[in-house]
């Protein structure tokens, strides 16, 4: 089951440029439902569009409320993100956590962040089910609005389809006989050049070579490449000129 | 057993106010060893310290070097933070994987970023053993450095509190400057026997070469093992009898 975005909500933020700032941190994680609970300097404000840096679409639909809970009214569950707080009488949880929970909630969720000098007030965390803590250095706490918004998108971005696995373009390592094609032609010069000595050891020290060579699970072409390595090794001709 | 906290490299960064940006987003999660690869406006700088914004000991202990591999000598495994890339022939990770590998290794990891503008260029990937990729929003890829590096910070923070894996019997893998040693040594063999031919090609198959040498993770006792080969192919000098 599909279960929407969640909402993030700033409220009563101070500096519009972190209006944008924190906009251009949602869409980098596909975030697009911002609420803005009274901004200080007023809304639309043309101090967010550059800091924005092109998240614009989540600028123009950003709606303004007069109250959080006028912010919220349509979703099932808020999260207030906060520092530690003492006497607080609500779970605690990580964006993680906030995360999982966020995906499991058909109703919606709305995601609470207090203006960037004081963070939220007493009645905020009020209407919040649930307190959303980003584990950080105890003896440096010094989360921006902009960054809190990231690391709680980037953790809701993990289960969507941003979340598939890089693609790479490795090939599958060498079948073994292409390795033991090199491994055979390495020996062959090792033991012109004398380097099974004394040569009771030679077994032994081949082992330790067939080890070295088998961990790399090179591929076809990086064993073409190796063998070339060896060739060139092998008869130098020089072709300088 | 104790893991190293991985060293953040920023390569070639322009503005010292995002160099102090980067150093607030490591130390709300932990991390303090700073390193910068030619810093386009020199180092020290005063527009670091207020954007710092109290990280102070991660500024005044940053260091600085003139290259990339001067940067991550001492490191074992080595990330390049880049975008998608296309051709690219080294493994690509979450920022989640790659804390999973740096909580697991021993010898210490480097994450590597670009500049601000440009990111990092190809000679700089080749350093590394791995890609670390932030999957973002196909429509809207706009992660600034800070905050490429508080997400790469914030998952290396979250198992830090978790219990250590098992203690594994393998060696670590060597230290990049072992590996870098070794590569220079068969450059030389190579370079020698005209292997690099024509000469314009020369930067591409030494990245080759360089991708395929470090793709084993080979320990110490490995790399000097290969240096010996290299050493006998060198110099043939027949001991039977």
């Amino acid at each position: 089951m599909e279960t929407p975005p969640p909402a993030i909500v700033l409220v009563r933020p101070q500096l519009a440029e972190n209006i944008g700032k924190a906009a251009r941190a949602m869409l980098n994680f596909g975030l697009t439902d911002l609420r803005l609970v009274s901004p200080r300097d007023g809304w639309p404000n043309p101090a967010a569009g550059p800091a924005a840096s092109g998240a614009d679409e989540v600028i123009a639909n950003a709606r303004v409320y007069e109250s959080v809970a006028d912010a919220v009214a349509d979703r099932a569950h808020v999260f207030a993100t906060t520092v530690r707080k003492r006497g607080v009488t609500k779970p605690v949880v990580t964006p993680e956590r906030a995360a999982a929970t966020i995906h499991a909630e058909p109703g919606g969720c709305a995601i609470l962040f207090g203006p960037e000098r004081s963070g939220l007030e007493t009645d905020d965390v009020a209407v919040a089910r649930t307190i959303l803590t980003v584990p950080i250095n105890p003896e440096f706490g010094s989360l921006n609005l902009a960054q809190a918004v990231i690391l709680v998108a980037y953790e809701w971005s993990k289960a969507e389809a941003l979340e598939q696995p890089p693609v790479t373009e490795m090939l599958p390592p060498a079948p073994q006989a292409e390795l033991d094609g090199m491994i055979a032609q390495l020996d062959g010069m090792l033991e012109e050049a004398g380097y099974f000595f004394p040569p009771d050891r030679k077994p032994t020290v081949q082992r330790t070579l067939r080890t070295l060579l088998t961990k790399p699970a090179w591929n076809s072409q990086e064993v073409r490449t190796m063998r070339g390595v060896l060739s060139a090794l092998d008869r130098p001709r020089p072709r300088r000129g």
